[in-house]
């Protein structure tokens, strides 16, 4: 038992670490180049000892993972949680791989509109991070959005998921933005365009053929290949906020909760905005250290 | 004049080239490794002349080339003509380079959506070419669908295209199966698969969250990864033929004309008839060789 407790985010590109205590105040902060996708099968407990722990002078501290650490290609394949889950679920759902060592498990889901099950690992810590750093979130249903490479909408309900749906828009705007013909060498951030890829957006439907207006723009001598980028950007997320909480078979319920890397929640604020949605913005590091600490703080009990 | 005439289609990857009569019966077919992509600027005209001819022995021939070498990649920018755009007015836009060498032209269009300019190059020598090879097919109103990387939907009445519209469909197959998530290693093509993606694509909405489910029914155990490329390709052709013709601003006019690479267009015909669209599928080198021998037949008159 210690009053101090190792925190992990430790995702597919990033590790981040902290000292915190346990009511979730940062003390040391560190980010290592130990992304899962680059660690060797079987290497990752390994390094967590002889890299991450020493770094931090932190060598007896318990500590609390999450990320897709808990994945195949992870430390360890952690079972998923099923919604609907709540925190008190994924705190009893905690996998030891060592003394005093826990991974959160992910969350696993059945869509609503019945197109499969649906997955997430790391965002389950911000999400409930975000409703366990203020009561008042405990009681209630919310509309949770967390963007990234994966985007998550979550329903959180008397703080539980009820269920949850992952939208691929950052991978698409990645990938399209290297590896298609929608690809310029000259991109500058343009709020205009960003504006005029919400407008495009439409009611998110037919994409695969809106995607194409971010190239025939340019050729069609309409739109500077410089503001593609924006434009793809702004389309790509305007889809996403028209279409996706309705595959969550609810209304928005108030006021949506936009939890994750600030820069880019402003972007899908603004697409809210678009649409006359009202959201509000929350930082996602902050999240994911309240949600760790939480988690940590039950193993204590 | 010439009762024979070099047909060349000259497309991003690849140039097919025939000596053909003035009817459209081919003599003799080569393909070249000469993909505008790969052009260094300004030599395509050079290429042509010390390659193309001399390999096919037809130095003297009068020449119709379309395809991606009307760009600015290729040999020159050539000119779009407007939709709506008659044979007729196709014909009148050929684009001389050279003594007895004609460029057709793409087309552009404004989408009847309001969504913006959409542009073809190459697609409408083959979507008139099948309007040419009968005249029966001259009158009347057809929606035609072009599969491929760009596939085009395009509204044909009395030989005239009105209007058409892109969808991005081939690229996002490509570019999701090898940069990223939805990579697997161990893919083999499945029919079962391939409907279950038709079936996942819904009314082609939200398509950025169905694409997730070709990897969540993977990871949450539901499919097999061996599966997931051929589900992918059911769901992205999938949502494509639920939404795309509704761009077009029109009701499916009698059974639709699909047009193009045989094996690829039994997918899109698959698609269809799971919709309950009739469809028909045509011979694309058929098609463009139509083409280019009609517009040939023009400069004779």
């Amino acid at each position: 038992m210690s009053a101090h407790f190792l925190a992990l985010d430790w995702g597919t590109t990033n590790l981040r670490a902290w000292i915190a205590t346990a009511d979730g105040t940062p003390l040391v902060r560190r980010d290592f180049a130990l992304g899962v996708s680059g660690l060797a099968p079987g290497e990752a407990a390994r390094r967590f000892a002889t890299e991450v722990r020493p770094a931090l002078q932190a060598e007896q501290l318990p500590a609390v993972l999450c990320g897709m650490i808990g994945s195949t290609l992870g430390w360890t394949a952690v079972p998923y949680a099923d919604c609907p889950a709540t925190f008190g679920e994924l705190q009893r759902s905690l996998f030891a791989v060592d003394d005093g060592v826990w991974i959160v498990p992910g969350l696993r889901t059945e869509r609503a509109d019945g197109s499969g099950p649906d997955v997430m690992r790391g965002e389950e810590t911000q999400l409930f991070g975000w409703a366990m750093s203020d009561p008042a979130r405990q009681r209630g249903e919310y509309l949770l959005c967390h963007p990234g490479t994966h985007a998550k909408w979550a329903r959180l309900i008397d703080n539980r998921i009820d269920g949850f749906v992952t939208a691929m828009t950052g991978e698409l705007f990645a990938i399209l933005r290297q590896h298609s013909a929608l690809r310029v060498t000259d991109a500058v951030e343009n709020e205009t365009a960003f504006d005029q890829g919400l407008e495009a957006a439409g009611d998110g439907g037919a994409l695969a053929s809106r995607l194409f207006t971010a190239r025939s723009r340019v050729v069609g001598g309409s739109m500077t290949s410089a503001w593609a980028e924006s434009y793809l950007s702004g389309l790509l997320i305007g889809a996403e906020v028209a279409a996706t909480p309705a595959l969550l078979g609810i209304d928005v319920p108030g006021p949506v909760a936009i939890i994750g890397e600030p820069a880019l929640c402003q972007r899908y604020a603004r697409a809210m905005a678009h649409r006359g949605i009202e959201a509000h913005v929350h930082d996602g590091e902050t999240a994911v250290l309240a949600g760790l600490a939480a988690l940590y703080r039950g193993t204590l009990a």
